[in-house]
């Protein structure tokens, strides 16, 4: 009966109407996309329903996904590791970085990569030298300069058996999950083997200005920010023939290259479209001075990857461009530790460190929980922060050696006055610090004109400032043949580079005898002084209450064996024997031994150095005329919590007994000494 | 002929077979999800597929969600702005926040969310206490007190024409767009009203240890940190006698709530199961120490919500707690500025502020143009980020007001012993530093056992310290009818709370008379010093050289006119005159005017302010036995950065004249002086 059989019927018709809705919502969700570039379209099909990304499947959980980068020079290093950051914060699969590097990005990105220790990551290396040769003949003026060329020739440089590969350039930004780009690779036809989004401005409709002769291109053409590359078709269909061929046809009426690679990849996919797959713009939104990307962003829901394709970078001027440096900002100051995210349930992930393991096993409620968690962490390293230049190779030249944190950072100034060497500084930062700190030296006229200091930051984790490991990261980026082992509360007398250098000469240190060059130590408690001169002013000081010997009020244990008297008068170099919890300021060859990492926070980091040096039997030569200040401050955390709590000075005790345990197992019965010296009581240094 | 029609047949066949797919795969997904939690499989159904979540739609563009929380007490009102971050920063849709509180979190978050500023956020209040008589007859030993209780009334306090509500715990953390938690609605059927998580523990299975009889809940039963509440179906449902006939009926054989709304929810349940929408369980992972979750998100490839429910918070022991205490710790550190972003072609917006509006207008070629940006900037304010407890109303008590950023931190402890009485702090920190001072506070046993001092978080922004918009957030949220204002650097006499209380009395300040107190300033250069206890030992160590009348040295002139000579001799208040660039440390009854937000960064801050005093016709009388000694440190950056920059100087001398012209709009004739005053030659102080 009808009441039966309608429901039966309405039924079978509402099947029949959402089978056909889901088949055309798919097909036609293919053309749009298909369509997107051509048709002139930026938005490349980005409506509502892109928003739920239903197009593709995702790739299955545990994929690896292969990324590739062109990457060289100091400031791209730096830039590359906003991308890699943003890449890593949203990714669900493990990923291969092929990263193009120059030598100073790969000595960068490789202590980078190697103490971030972020699992599912790994990391390739292809040197960027040896790739010139096949980009150098084309005459180029874009600001990339050859490094962009180099993206023509991956298919070459990358391993035969990668087939894909996600191409990016070191100024995106992704504000998704990579996978979600890389699930794209399902679009293409069989044909297609480049992926590419639509160029955001009217460069390649010509008529920018008057003789203004881009290469050729489909429309607006396309921009190669963001370049889906199907590697193995690519290699079978002669890419490299094709790329070279278009490139020097063109070359004959056209200069040069005004946008690198970009122009060649548009004159190869002029002549070929079929090799194109039209990507959504909002895989490669593009901000650059004229940008038509809000037509993309303000229809999109969702912004995929943004796209700094300007030299002015954040300085670009455009309507949204505090909306994109927020966003930007968000991975330049993320704190990089937390990426160090395991990804749950997928299989190879590399054995936890040792380190790693020792910290799992660690006691939360040890009373010395803090110290052992401190000397435990690893810290990611970015050495060569900021653009250097390595000191020529002077025999005798000496590199001061120093670390520092972010309350510091006004003694650079005056460090630089004072030193006209080269510095090797590590620097003890967060992620948004590190920019503060660039900002900084950029606003500094005297920071910004040094390239010999070298500013390594180590970024902070843990309650303790691991001082002797960051005194060790400073040392071994030391460059010259001798080192001078500072502070940064110190000010070194102005003559002191250029006398250690004739010392070092005179007295054949390094080659002919193993010594330690003390540095006697002064200290003003007054915040403003006029700094000396000359080791007669210095006295003069001395005299006057205005200077004394450093630390004589609380600690002079620590400096006593310089012998402050017969330094007065001293007119040669003299020699001096360790005594217990001896501190001095040192200059020593740059193999000298590293700092025990064990001691953190404040107290017996330098003692135990310099142990160390006697256990070696280095000599202890004082400079006659050599000095260094310390100007005051307010007490570090650090020892003010030494000083409020009894719990730190257990700690520091355990550790120094321990260190004792194996300078003995070491230097056995030489050892010995530094044990019976311990027993007389005194505060820590 | 064949040839042609077998590729028609085939094309037929496969797209047969692919609309035979994607039926089976819409269908399916439902029905796991609807089966999930009830079959005891605590995974929800979360497979591969789920993770492109292509299940429901999500809302369209632009479309208002809803979300409630109850927020209760300082803590609380901390841990919901993790919630909130996680929730901005993934967000793609207008929000308007439900919120629930007590008077001290309603006074806190109207606060920070007036100067947050998030774009497409509304903000509702409602009284917690009103609630409070529906939920206090229910006995419950859960550590949300009766505040959980309170998410069993929404239905009825949340405005009746709202019909759909996500409902969350201060406890939850964001993993993706709730958005698209919100299209879950879309699979209830219209019996069901409430869309709930399984609880991922075995708490309501029973017998965890003898006599433990939790309440009645079908399976593992449900947790209640994620709600989807269909509003008004449960209004209809007659949800209010529905949970309330059960609870009472529950409580004849059960001493009290052990989960406090969680047990009654789902006591409900187990009575009425078609009311319930089973949820993924991805979208309320829960943490508690004996959790199950894993099984849940190791299958995942995606979370979406992480759930701290247990009284430990990241304290708590479980296997992957690192990994989710650092997804917890992104948006605990995360840079609240950032989330002020617009939402593209989203109609409807609120206009640009004032501010805004002059931010964007503003030169950045324009030399000045960090101090206009500075000025203009509007910080993010958290007031009393910590417990703190009001001072009980004593006529003549005295709030000491101050503002500092991270780098003064170490000074709180000492001013704490120097200050008995109640303080309001302004601090200047990123949301990273916020957390660092936090811990800060928790390992200080002086500063916890301090709840007379309220700390003011006011958010870092901008490249110049904003040091009279901090001093305003202090002097507005003091709390006594009077104030000393101070600076951090300063250490006041430790008789200094009790003497100015007994002076204010003594002189009838503020009631019969108009003046502001003046506290004599001396300094140390020695940043060791032994603090006098008496105006006899201060003057000792004045003839000793061991201390000085406040910057003798280099600017005499701001604090000449408090007459150093006659403070020797004084043993009576004496009146003073204004005089150029005088800047003493005043006490003044707390309506007393405001400082002048366009001085930021170093220079002529208080200066300006003790003008206005004056142009307000304040007495100038200075205490006989009052005194505060500065402390030195390191100078700032910003006073580094005015000594070596002209610029700095010129854009200062620029606001310097703007304030001028200010006051002589104000006050007329009687500002002359003012001006006269300024043209004699003096550097700011």
């Amino acid at each position: 009966m009808l009441p039966r059989r309608r429901p039966r019927a309405l039924g079978a018709a509402l099947l029949l109407l959402l089978l056909l809705l889901l088949l055309g919502f798919f097909l036609f969700d293919g053309r749009l996309r298909g369509a997107a570039a051509l048709d002139g379209d930026p938005l490349g099909g980005q409506g509502g329903h892109n928003r739920s990304d239903c197009g593709p499947q995702l790739p299955p959980k545990c994929e690896l996904l292969h990324v590739a980068i062109v990457c060289a020079g100091h400031n791209s290093s730096r830039e590359v590791i906003t991308l890699v950051k943003s890449m890593l914060f949203y990714r669900k699969n493990p990923l291969h970085l092929h990263l193009v590097t120059d030598a100073v990005a790969r000595n960068i990105l490789e202590t980078l990569f190697h103490t971030w220790m972020v699992p599912a990551v790994r990391v390739s290396f292809y040197d960027a030298e040896e790739l010139k040769p096949q980009v150098s003949w084309i005459p180029n003026k874009h600001y990339s300069g050859l490094y962009g060329l180099m993206k023509l020739v991956l298919p070459g440089a990358l391993p035969p058996d990668l087939a894909r590969v996600i191409v990016l350039d070191t100024d995106v930004t992704f504000a998704s999950d990579i996978a979600e780009l890389w699930a794209l690779f399902a679009h293409f036809s069989d044909k297609q083997v480049i992926g590419l989004v639509e160029n955001q401005s009217d460069w390649y409709l010509g008529n920018l200005w008057k003789n203004h002769r881009p290469w050729p291109a489909l429309g607006r053409g396309f921009n190669t920010g963001v370049i889906l590359l199907q590697l193995d078709r690519l290699r079978r269909a002669g890419w490299e023939q094709m790329w070279r061929l278009t490139a020097s046809r063109e070359l004959l009426t056209l200069p040069a290259t005004s946008l690198a690679d970009q122009d060649i990849f548009n004159a190869v996919i002029k002549e070929h479209p079929g090799l194109v797959q039209p990507l959504p713009c909002i895989w490669n939104v593009q901000l650059s001075d004229h940008t038509l990307a809000e037509r993309c962003y303000s229809e999109a829901s969702d912004l995929k990857v943004i796209h700094w394709n300007s030299p002015k970078k954040l300085r670009v001027k455009n309507k949204h461009v505090e909306f994109f440096r927020n966003f930007y900002l968000t991975f330049m100051e993320y704190d990089g530790n937390l990426l160090r995210r395991e990804l749950f349930g997928c299989p190879g992930q590399p054995l936890p460190g040792a380190e790693q393991r020792a910290l799992a096993q660690l006691d939360e409620e040890d009373a010395c929980f803090e110290f052992r968690q401190q000397q435990l962490t690893v810290h990611r390293v970015h050495i060569t922060f900021l653009p250097h230049e390595p000191p020529p190779h002077r025999p005798h030249d000496v590199t001061l050696v120093t670390q520092l944190s972010m309350d510091r950072l006004q003694m650079l100034e005056a460090l630089c006055r004072h030193w006209p060497g080269p510095m090797s500084l590590a620097l003890y930062l967060t992620d948004a610090e590190a920019q503060q700190f660039l900002r900084f030296v950029e606003a500094s006229p005297v920071l910004s004109a040094r390239q010999d200091v070298a500013y390594h930051v180590v970024y902070r984790e843990g309650p303790l400032y691991p001082i002797n490991q960051l005194r060790n990261v400073a040392l071994a980026q030391a460059l010259t043949p001798y080192v001078f082992l500072s502070d940064i509360d110190f000010l070194p007398a102005y003559s002191l580079y250029d006398s250690l250098r004739a010392s070092i000469e005179q007295l054949g240190l390094g080659g002919r005898r193993k010594a330690a060059l003390v540095v006697p130590a002064f200290e003003t408690l007054h915040y403003r002084f006029s700094f000396p001169t000359s080791k007669a002013e210095l006295l003069a000081l001395l005299d006057a209450g205005a200077l004394h010997t450093f630390r004589y009020h609380e600690w002079p244990r620590g400096h006593a064996p310089t012998d402050y008297t017969r330094w007065r008068e001293a007119e040669a170099p003299y020699r001096v024997q360790w005594a217990a919890d001896y501190e001095p300021y040192v200059v020593v060859p740059r193999d000298c031994p590293r700092y025990d990492p064990r001691f953190v926070g404040f107290g017996w980091n330098k003692v135990a150095h310099i142990v160390e040096l006697d256990a070696q039997e280095y000599e202890l030569l004082v400079l006659p005329e050599a000095f260094t200040i310390h100007l005051p401050h307010a007490p570090s955390l650090d020892i003010s919590r030494f000083r409020s709590s009894p719990t730190y000075r257990d700690c520091l005790q355990a550790l120094k007994d321990e260190f004792h345990q194996d300078l003995s197992r070491h230097y056995g019965a030489a050892a010995l000494k530094y044990l019976t010296a311990l027993q007389q009581p005194g505060s820590p240094a």
